[in-house]
Protein backbone atom coordinates (compact mmCIF):
# COMPACT_ATOMS: atom_id res chain seq x y z
CA UNK A 1 0.00 0.00 0.00
CA UNK A 2 1.49 3.18 -1.02
CA UNK A 3 2.39 5.64 1.66
CA UNK A 4 0.07 8.66 3.00
CA UNK A 5 1.32 11.99 0.89
CA UNK A 6 2.03 15.45 2.14
CA UNK A 7 2.96 19.00 0.79
CA UNK A 8 4.50 22.01 2.57
CA UNK A 9 3.34 25.43 1.82
CA UNK A 10 5.87 28.31 2.89
CA UNK A 11 4.75 31.79 3.01
CA UNK A 12 6.86 34.73 3.03
CA UNK A 13 8.45 37.00 0.92
CA UNK A 14 11.81 36.97 3.02
CA UNK A 15 12.36 33.68 1.32
CA UNK A 16 11.19 34.44 -2.01
CA UNK A 17 13.62 37.91 -1.81
CA UNK A 18 16.86 35.94 -0.53
CA UNK A 19 16.99 37.45 2.77
CA UNK A 20 16.20 34.44 4.65
CA UNK A 21 17.28 31.27 3.96
CA UNK A 22 14.22 28.83 4.38
CA UNK A 23 15.26 25.79 7.46
CA UNK A 24 11.42 24.28 7.59
CA UNK A 25 11.47 22.61 4.84
CA UNK A 26 14.32 20.29 5.29
CA UNK A 27 13.59 19.96 8.93
CA UNK A 28 9.72 18.89 8.20
CA UNK A 29 11.17 16.45 5.05
CA UNK A 30 13.44 14.67 7.63
CA UNK A 31 10.49 14.40 10.01
CA UNK A 32 8.00 13.32 7.64
CA UNK A 33 10.51 10.59 6.31
CA UNK A 34 10.65 9.25 9.79
CA UNK A 35 7.36 8.22 10.06
CA UNK A 36 6.71 6.70 6.69
CA UNK A 37 4.62 10.29 5.14
CA UNK A 38 6.05 10.60 1.32
CA UNK A 39 6.71 14.62 1.52
CA UNK A 40 5.87 15.11 -2.41
CA UNK A 41 5.64 19.24 -2.93
CA UNK A 42 7.02 22.09 -1.59
CA UNK A 43 5.62 25.58 -3.02
CA UNK A 44 6.66 28.63 -1.55
CA UNK A 45 5.08 31.76 -2.48
CA UNK A 46 4.95 35.73 -1.42
CA UNK A 47 2.64 37.05 1.19
CA UNK A 48 0.18 37.20 -1.37
CA UNK A 49 -3.64 36.96 -0.40
CA UNK A 50 -4.26 35.18 -3.87
CA UNK A 51 -1.53 33.55 -4.36
CA UNK A 52 -1.79 31.76 -0.77
CA UNK A 53 -5.17 30.89 -1.44
CA UNK A 54 -4.78 29.38 -4.70
CA UNK A 55 -1.54 27.27 -3.66
CA UNK A 56 -3.70 25.92 -0.31
CA UNK A 57 -6.38 25.06 -2.59
CA UNK A 58 -4.63 23.29 -4.89
CA UNK A 59 -2.29 21.44 -2.66
CA UNK A 60 -5.00 20.44 0.31
CA UNK A 61 -7.15 18.69 -3.09
CA UNK A 62 -4.41 16.22 -4.40
CA UNK A 63 -2.43 15.53 -1.09
CA UNK A 64 -3.54 14.35 2.24
CA UNK A 65 -1.96 16.51 4.43
CA UNK A 66 -0.57 19.78 3.80
CA UNK A 67 1.65 22.27 6.34
CA UNK A 68 2.21 25.77 5.98
CA UNK A 69 4.60 27.95 7.77
CA UNK A 70 4.88 31.46 8.13
CA UNK A 71 2.68 34.19 8.29
CA UNK A 72 0.51 33.89 11.57
CA UNK A 73 2.09 37.12 13.77
CA UNK A 74 0.64 40.15 15.01
CA UNK A 75 2.26 42.51 12.02
CA UNK A 76 0.30 43.76 8.67
CA UNK A 77 2.22 40.92 6.61
CA UNK A 78 0.99 38.04 8.80
CA UNK A 79 -2.26 37.20 6.40
CA UNK A 80 -2.10 32.88 6.17
CA UNK A 81 -5.19 32.58 9.43
CA UNK A 82 -7.57 35.05 6.76
CA UNK A 83 -6.12 33.22 3.73
CA UNK A 84 -6.87 29.64 5.36
CA UNK A 85 -10.18 30.98 5.97
CA UNK A 86 -11.18 32.18 2.29
CA UNK A 87 -9.82 28.74 0.99
CA UNK A 88 -12.00 27.10 2.99
CA UNK A 89 -14.81 29.67 2.44
CA UNK A 90 -15.69 29.50 6.55
CA UNK A 91 -15.69 32.59 8.80
CA UNK A 92 -12.46 34.17 10.48
CA UNK A 93 -12.51 36.17 14.08
CA UNK A 94 -10.83 36.52 17.38
CA UNK A 95 -11.77 32.94 19.37
CA UNK A 96 -12.10 32.63 23.37
CA UNK A 97 -9.50 30.32 24.11
CA UNK A 98 -7.09 31.22 21.56
CA UNK A 99 -7.45 34.66 23.22
CA UNK A 100 -7.36 33.94 26.69
CA UNK A 101 -3.94 31.79 26.25
CA UNK A 102 -2.31 34.60 24.48
CA UNK A 103 -4.03 36.96 27.06
CA UNK A 104 -2.58 35.04 30.16
CA UNK A 105 1.05 34.88 28.66
CA UNK A 106 0.94 38.35 28.07
CA UNK A 107 -0.41 39.58 31.93
CA UNK A 108 2.36 37.05 33.01
CA UNK A 109 4.84 38.71 30.50
CA UNK A 110 3.88 42.14 31.47
CA UNK A 111 3.50 42.99 27.79
CA UNK A 112 0.49 44.59 26.89
CA UNK A 113 -2.31 42.35 25.02
CA UNK A 114 -2.86 45.19 22.31
CA UNK A 115 -4.88 44.93 19.13
CA UNK A 116 -1.85 43.45 17.39
CA UNK A 117 -1.27 40.67 19.10
CA UNK A 118 -5.16 39.74 19.27
CA UNK A 119 -4.93 39.16 16.22
CA UNK A 120 -2.82 36.10 16.62
CA UNK A 121 -5.81 34.77 18.27
CA UNK A 122 -7.91 34.98 15.08
CA UNK A 123 -8.89 31.19 14.21
CA UNK A 124 -10.94 29.88 11.23
CA UNK A 125 -14.50 28.73 12.38
CA UNK A 126 -14.24 24.90 12.75
CA UNK A 127 -10.03 24.78 13.11
CA UNK A 128 -8.50 23.23 16.32
CA UNK A 129 -5.43 24.98 18.05
CA UNK A 130 -1.96 23.21 17.82
CA UNK A 131 0.03 24.28 21.12
CA UNK A 132 3.10 26.47 21.09
CA UNK A 133 5.36 26.20 24.09
CA UNK A 134 7.47 28.33 22.70
CA UNK A 135 5.59 31.78 22.19
CA UNK A 136 2.28 30.91 23.02
CA UNK A 137 0.64 32.43 20.03
CA UNK A 138 -1.19 29.07 18.73
CA UNK A 139 -1.66 27.23 14.97
CA UNK A 140 -4.66 25.18 14.12
CA UNK A 141 -5.82 22.80 12.15
CA UNK A 142 -8.86 22.63 9.36
CA UNK A 143 -9.48 19.78 7.92
CA UNK A 144 -6.10 18.18 6.53
CA UNK A 145 -4.05 21.51 6.69
CA UNK A 146 -2.21 22.26 9.80
CA UNK A 147 -0.98 26.27 9.86
CA UNK A 148 2.19 26.54 12.00
CA UNK A 149 4.58 29.98 12.43
CA UNK A 150 7.97 30.17 10.13
CA UNK A 151 10.08 31.00 13.14
CA UNK A 152 11.85 27.10 13.27
CA UNK A 153 12.07 26.94 17.22
CA UNK A 154 8.33 27.27 16.76
CA UNK A 155 7.71 25.68 14.12
CA UNK A 156 9.36 22.67 14.72
CA UNK A 157 7.40 22.78 17.93
CA UNK A 158 4.14 22.75 16.26
CA UNK A 159 5.58 19.89 13.76
CA UNK A 160 6.29 17.58 16.98
CA UNK A 161 2.94 17.85 18.22
CA UNK A 162 0.90 17.44 14.60
CA UNK A 163 3.08 14.43 13.44
CA UNK A 164 2.12 12.17 16.61
CA UNK A 165 -2.15 12.79 15.17
CA UNK A 166 -1.01 11.84 11.71
CA UNK A 167 -1.57 8.40 10.06
CA UNK A 168 2.07 7.43 9.28
CA UNK A 169 2.95 4.49 6.62
CA UNK A 170 5.76 1.70 6.41
CA UNK A 171 9.03 3.83 7.83
CA UNK A 172 11.09 4.26 4.80
CA UNK A 173 14.55 2.87 5.36
CA UNK A 174 17.39 3.65 3.70
CA UNK A 175 20.94 2.97 2.82
CA UNK A 176 23.30 4.88 0.88
CA UNK A 177 26.85 3.82 -0.67
CA UNK A 178 29.16 6.51 -1.85
CA UNK A 179 31.01 5.63 -5.02
CA UNK A 180 34.50 7.43 -6.16
CA UNK A 181 33.10 7.25 -9.66
CA UNK A 182 31.94 9.55 -12.01
CA UNK A 183 27.91 9.17 -12.67
CA UNK A 184 28.47 8.04 -16.07
CA UNK A 185 30.36 5.21 -15.26
CA UNK A 186 27.56 3.88 -12.35
CA UNK A 187 24.54 4.89 -14.76
CA UNK A 188 24.37 1.99 -16.60
CA UNK A 189 24.45 -0.81 -13.54
CA UNK A 190 22.01 1.83 -11.36
CA UNK A 191 19.05 1.71 -14.12
CA UNK A 192 19.20 -1.96 -14.45
CA UNK A 193 19.05 -2.31 -11.12
CA UNK A 194 16.03 0.57 -10.92
CA UNK A 195 14.56 -1.86 -13.23
CA UNK A 196 14.73 -4.90 -11.79
CA UNK A 197 13.47 -3.51 -8.21
CA UNK A 198 10.38 -1.69 -8.89
CA UNK A 199 9.36 -1.10 -5.48
CA UNK A 200 12.49 0.55 -4.71
CA UNK A 201 13.16 4.56 -5.15
CA UNK A 202 17.32 4.30 -6.21
CA UNK A 203 18.61 7.96 -6.61
CA UNK A 204 22.17 8.95 -7.31
CA UNK A 205 23.45 12.21 -6.21
CA UNK A 206 26.38 13.35 -7.76
CA UNK A 207 29.59 15.33 -6.17
CA UNK A 208 32.43 16.22 -6.97
CA UNK A 209 35.50 16.39 -4.48
CA UNK A 210 39.08 17.60 -4.79
CA UNK A 211 38.78 17.66 -8.39
CA UNK A 212 37.26 13.94 -8.64
CA UNK A 213 33.79 13.20 -9.18
CA UNK A 214 31.90 10.80 -7.23
CA UNK A 215 28.03 10.13 -6.73
CA UNK A 216 26.49 9.32 -3.34
CA UNK A 217 23.82 6.29 -4.66
CA UNK A 218 20.56 6.06 -2.40
CA UNK A 219 18.45 3.45 -1.81
CA UNK A 220 15.32 3.62 -0.35
CA UNK A 221 12.38 1.97 0.49
CA UNK A 222 10.48 0.00 3.22
CA UNK A 223 11.80 -3.71 2.50
CA UNK A 224 15.05 -4.14 3.80
CA UNK A 225 15.92 -7.31 2.82
CA UNK A 226 15.41 -6.28 -0.82
CA UNK A 227 17.55 -2.97 -0.01
CA UNK A 228 20.08 -5.36 1.27
CA UNK A 229 20.11 -6.95 -2.00
CA UNK A 230 20.07 -4.10 -4.14
CA UNK A 231 23.25 -2.67 -1.82
CA UNK A 232 25.17 -6.36 -2.21
CA UNK A 233 24.94 -5.97 -6.00
CA UNK A 234 26.12 -2.72 -6.10
CA UNK A 235 29.12 -3.23 -4.19
CA UNK A 236 29.45 -6.59 -6.24
CA UNK A 237 29.41 -4.40 -9.51
CA UNK A 238 31.78 -1.33 -8.26
CA UNK A 239 34.54 -4.51 -7.82
CA UNK A 240 34.17 -5.12 -11.57
CA UNK A 241 34.59 -2.01 -13.61
CA UNK A 242 37.93 -0.75 -14.47
CA UNK A 243 39.83 1.56 -12.24
CA UNK A 244 39.53 5.58 -12.71
CA UNK A 245 42.27 6.38 -15.10
CA UNK B 1 6.37 49.46 -14.08
CA UNK B 2 6.17 46.46 -11.98
CA UNK B 3 9.32 43.86 -12.15
CA UNK B 4 9.37 41.45 -14.52
CA UNK B 5 8.39 38.06 -12.46
CA UNK B 6 10.46 34.66 -11.83
CA UNK B 7 9.62 31.12 -10.57
CA UNK B 8 12.02 28.38 -9.89
CA UNK B 9 11.20 24.47 -9.78
CA UNK B 10 13.57 22.50 -7.94
CA UNK B 11 13.49 18.91 -9.19
CA UNK B 12 14.62 16.09 -6.88
CA UNK B 13 13.62 12.99 -4.63
CA UNK B 14 16.63 14.34 -2.30
CA UNK B 15 15.43 17.48 -1.13
CA UNK B 16 11.59 16.15 -0.35
CA UNK B 17 13.42 12.88 1.77
CA UNK B 18 14.78 15.64 3.99
CA UNK B 19 18.46 13.66 3.04
CA UNK B 20 19.77 16.84 1.05
CA UNK B 21 19.25 20.30 1.76
CA UNK B 22 18.48 22.56 -1.06
CA UNK B 23 21.24 25.41 -1.77
CA UNK B 24 19.88 26.40 -4.95
CA UNK B 25 16.63 28.66 -4.32
CA UNK B 26 18.32 30.66 -1.79
CA UNK B 27 21.32 31.20 -4.06
CA UNK B 28 19.09 32.29 -7.10
CA UNK B 29 16.46 34.33 -4.83
CA UNK B 30 19.66 36.52 -3.88
CA UNK B 31 20.65 36.51 -7.58
CA UNK B 32 17.55 37.79 -8.80
CA UNK B 33 16.82 40.36 -6.42
CA UNK B 34 19.98 41.85 -7.22
CA UNK B 35 19.27 42.73 -10.81
CA UNK B 36 15.54 43.67 -10.08
CA UNK B 37 13.63 39.86 -11.05
CA UNK B 38 11.06 39.14 -8.24
CA UNK B 39 11.20 35.65 -8.03
CA UNK B 40 7.25 35.32 -6.63
CA UNK B 41 7.04 31.16 -6.47
CA UNK B 42 9.51 28.03 -5.60
CA UNK B 43 8.09 24.80 -6.28
CA UNK B 44 10.09 21.56 -5.24
CA UNK B 45 8.54 18.33 -6.94
CA UNK B 46 9.98 14.68 -7.03
CA UNK B 47 11.25 12.95 -9.95
CA UNK B 48 7.74 12.05 -10.93
CA UNK B 49 7.32 12.45 -15.04
CA UNK B 50 3.45 13.70 -14.78
CA UNK B 51 4.75 16.09 -11.67
CA UNK B 52 7.52 17.90 -13.12
CA UNK B 53 5.20 18.31 -16.30
CA UNK B 54 2.41 19.60 -14.74
CA UNK B 55 4.44 21.92 -12.12
CA UNK B 56 6.11 23.51 -15.45
CA UNK B 57 3.37 24.52 -17.45
CA UNK B 58 2.18 25.99 -14.84
CA UNK B 59 5.52 28.04 -13.90
CA UNK B 60 5.89 28.89 -17.50
CA UNK B 61 2.26 30.32 -18.17
CA UNK B 62 2.01 32.24 -15.41
CA UNK B 63 5.76 33.98 -15.03
CA UNK B 64 8.09 35.89 -16.83
CA UNK B 65 11.21 33.17 -16.87
CA UNK B 66 11.33 29.82 -14.84
CA UNK B 67 14.62 28.41 -13.83
CA UNK B 68 14.83 24.50 -12.70
CA UNK B 69 17.50 23.14 -11.19
CA UNK B 70 18.56 19.13 -10.95
CA UNK B 71 17.56 16.08 -12.66
CA UNK B 72 19.68 16.38 -16.06
CA UNK B 73 22.62 14.03 -15.41
CA UNK B 74 23.52 10.53 -16.75
CA UNK B 75 21.61 8.36 -14.18
CA UNK B 76 18.02 6.75 -14.48
CA UNK B 77 16.40 9.31 -12.58
CA UNK B 78 17.22 12.07 -14.61
CA UNK B 79 14.22 12.61 -16.32
CA UNK B 80 14.11 16.57 -16.67
CA UNK B 81 15.51 16.87 -20.06
CA UNK B 82 12.34 14.50 -21.52
CA UNK B 83 9.82 16.34 -19.14
CA UNK B 84 10.29 19.57 -20.53
CA UNK B 85 10.06 18.68 -23.81
CA UNK B 86 6.69 16.90 -23.22
CA UNK B 87 5.66 20.04 -21.78
CA UNK B 88 6.29 21.98 -24.65
CA UNK B 89 5.75 19.22 -27.02
CA UNK B 90 8.36 18.95 -28.40
CA UNK B 91 10.64 15.91 -29.54
CA UNK B 92 14.03 15.38 -27.85
CA UNK B 93 17.09 13.27 -29.13
CA UNK B 94 20.81 13.51 -28.35
CA UNK B 95 22.22 16.58 -30.46
CA UNK B 96 25.28 17.05 -32.33
CA UNK B 97 26.90 19.87 -30.85
CA UNK B 98 26.03 18.78 -27.09
CA UNK B 99 27.22 15.05 -27.87
CA UNK B 100 30.50 17.14 -29.49
CA UNK B 101 31.10 19.08 -26.30
CA UNK B 102 30.65 16.01 -24.14
CA UNK B 103 32.89 13.47 -26.35
CA UNK B 104 35.72 16.35 -26.44
CA UNK B 105 35.48 16.29 -22.59
CA UNK B 106 35.93 13.05 -21.96
CA UNK B 107 38.07 12.36 -24.48
CA UNK B 108 40.43 14.93 -22.89
CA UNK B 109 39.77 12.85 -19.33
CA UNK B 110 40.24 9.16 -20.54
CA UNK B 111 37.00 8.32 -19.44
CA UNK B 112 34.42 6.58 -21.22
CA UNK B 113 31.65 8.16 -23.14
CA UNK B 114 29.14 5.67 -22.26
CA UNK B 115 25.18 5.34 -23.26
CA UNK B 116 24.84 6.66 -20.01
CA UNK B 117 26.90 10.21 -20.52
CA UNK B 118 25.44 10.59 -24.29
CA UNK B 119 22.22 10.84 -22.24
CA UNK B 120 23.03 14.33 -20.76
CA UNK B 121 23.29 15.48 -24.85
CA UNK B 122 19.63 14.95 -25.16
CA UNK B 123 18.50 18.40 -25.86
CA UNK B 124 14.90 19.26 -27.05
CA UNK B 125 14.19 20.41 -30.32
CA UNK B 126 14.54 24.36 -30.53
CA UNK B 127 16.76 25.00 -26.86
CA UNK B 128 19.81 26.70 -26.79
CA UNK B 129 22.15 25.34 -24.83
CA UNK B 130 23.34 27.19 -21.51
CA UNK B 131 27.47 26.72 -20.68
CA UNK B 132 28.47 24.44 -17.87
CA UNK B 133 32.08 25.28 -17.39
CA UNK B 134 32.40 23.40 -14.54
CA UNK B 135 31.52 19.59 -15.15
CA UNK B 136 30.59 20.33 -19.20
CA UNK B 137 27.25 18.32 -19.51
CA UNK B 138 24.83 21.57 -20.90
CA UNK B 139 21.89 23.14 -19.61
CA UNK B 140 19.57 24.47 -22.01
CA UNK B 141 16.80 27.40 -22.33
CA UNK B 142 13.32 26.90 -24.28
CA UNK B 143 10.72 29.33 -24.51
CA UNK B 144 11.08 30.88 -20.87
CA UNK B 145 12.37 28.41 -19.04
CA UNK B 146 15.92 27.63 -18.43
CA UNK B 147 16.82 23.99 -17.15
CA UNK B 148 20.03 23.77 -15.13
CA UNK B 149 21.70 21.18 -13.04
CA UNK B 150 21.45 20.44 -9.24
CA UNK B 151 24.92 20.16 -8.48
CA UNK B 152 25.30 23.87 -6.74
CA UNK B 153 28.48 24.43 -8.33
CA UNK B 154 27.29 23.93 -11.85
CA UNK B 155 23.94 25.70 -10.85
CA UNK B 156 25.57 28.91 -9.95
CA UNK B 157 27.39 28.85 -13.22
CA UNK B 158 24.72 28.46 -15.54
CA UNK B 159 22.34 30.73 -13.25
CA UNK B 160 25.87 33.36 -14.06
CA UNK B 161 26.04 33.04 -17.77
CA UNK B 162 22.01 32.86 -17.95
CA UNK B 163 21.28 36.44 -15.95
CA UNK B 164 23.16 38.60 -18.10
CA UNK B 165 20.29 37.48 -21.04
CA UNK B 166 17.15 38.22 -18.46
CA UNK B 167 15.28 41.39 -18.43
CA UNK B 168 16.17 42.72 -15.81
CA UNK B 169 13.93 45.62 -13.78
CA UNK B 170 14.75 48.01 -11.21
CA UNK B 171 17.32 47.48 -8.56
CA UNK B 172 15.35 46.30 -5.27
CA UNK B 173 16.78 48.29 -2.58
CA UNK B 174 16.27 47.41 1.16
CA UNK B 175 17.23 48.54 4.66
CA UNK B 176 16.36 46.66 8.00
CA UNK B 177 16.10 48.08 11.41
CA UNK B 178 16.35 46.06 14.07
CA UNK B 179 14.37 46.62 17.12
CA UNK B 180 14.86 44.82 20.51
CA UNK B 181 10.96 44.49 20.96
CA UNK B 182 8.17 42.27 20.30
CA UNK B 183 6.86 42.19 17.14
CA UNK B 184 3.17 42.72 18.95
CA UNK B 185 5.09 46.32 20.26
CA UNK B 186 5.27 47.82 16.86
CA UNK B 187 2.52 46.05 14.65
CA UNK B 188 0.15 49.00 14.81
CA UNK B 189 2.53 51.15 13.17
CA UNK B 190 4.05 48.88 10.87
CA UNK B 191 0.50 48.54 9.65
CA UNK B 192 -0.51 52.23 9.46
CA UNK B 193 3.67 52.82 7.53
CA UNK B 194 2.55 49.94 5.01
CA UNK B 195 -0.61 51.55 4.10
CA UNK B 196 0.96 55.05 4.22
CA UNK B 197 4.01 53.68 1.68
CA UNK B 198 2.08 51.41 -0.52
CA UNK B 199 4.66 50.92 -3.06
CA UNK B 200 7.16 49.01 -0.53
CA UNK B 201 7.01 46.03 0.99
CA UNK B 202 7.26 46.17 4.66
CA UNK B 203 8.56 43.07 6.02
CA UNK B 204 8.79 42.07 9.94
CA UNK B 205 11.05 38.86 11.16
CA UNK B 206 10.85 38.02 14.36
CA UNK B 207 13.57 36.30 16.22
CA UNK B 208 14.16 35.47 19.60
CA UNK B 209 17.50 35.71 21.18
CA UNK B 210 18.78 35.00 24.67
CA UNK B 211 15.01 34.77 25.76
CA UNK B 212 14.03 38.13 24.55
CA UNK B 213 12.07 39.07 21.22
CA UNK B 214 12.99 41.05 18.91
CA UNK B 215 12.14 41.72 14.96
CA UNK B 216 13.87 42.49 11.85
CA UNK B 217 11.84 45.11 10.04
CA UNK B 218 12.84 45.39 6.17
CA UNK B 219 11.66 48.02 4.05
CA UNK B 220 12.03 46.99 0.54
CA UNK B 221 11.28 49.14 -2.64
CA UNK B 222 13.05 50.76 -5.92
CA UNK B 223 12.52 54.31 -4.09
CA UNK B 224 15.86 54.93 -2.21
CA UNK B 225 14.29 58.19 -0.83
CA UNK B 226 10.68 56.92 0.39
CA UNK B 227 12.78 53.93 2.02
CA UNK B 228 15.33 56.68 3.87
CA UNK B 229 11.76 58.11 4.95
CA UNK B 230 10.35 55.06 6.12
CA UNK B 231 13.39 54.52 8.53
CA UNK B 232 13.50 57.34 9.70
CA UNK B 233 10.18 57.29 10.76
CA UNK B 234 10.31 53.76 12.38
CA UNK B 235 13.49 55.28 14.22
CA UNK B 236 11.37 58.12 15.75
CA UNK B 237 8.31 55.93 16.59
CA UNK B 238 10.53 53.49 18.32
CA UNK B 239 11.96 56.35 20.51
CA UNK B 240 8.24 56.97 21.88
CA UNK B 241 7.64 53.40 22.80
CA UNK B 242 7.63 52.92 26.71
CA UNK B 243 10.35 50.72 27.30
CA UNK B 244 10.71 46.77 27.89
CA UNK B 245 9.69 46.02 31.37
Amino acid sequence: MANPTAAMLVIGDEILSGRTRDANMHFLAQELTKVGIDLREVRVVSDDRDAIVAALNALRATYDTVITSGGIGPTHDDITADCVAAAFGVKIDIRDDARDLLQAYYESTGKEFNDARKRMARIPDGATLIENPVSIAPGFTIGNVHVMAGVPSVFQAMVASVIPTLTGGAPMLSQTLRIDRGEGDIAGVLGEIANAFPDLSIGSYPFQQNGAYGSNVVVRGTDGAQIDEVMKRLSDTMLTLPDPE
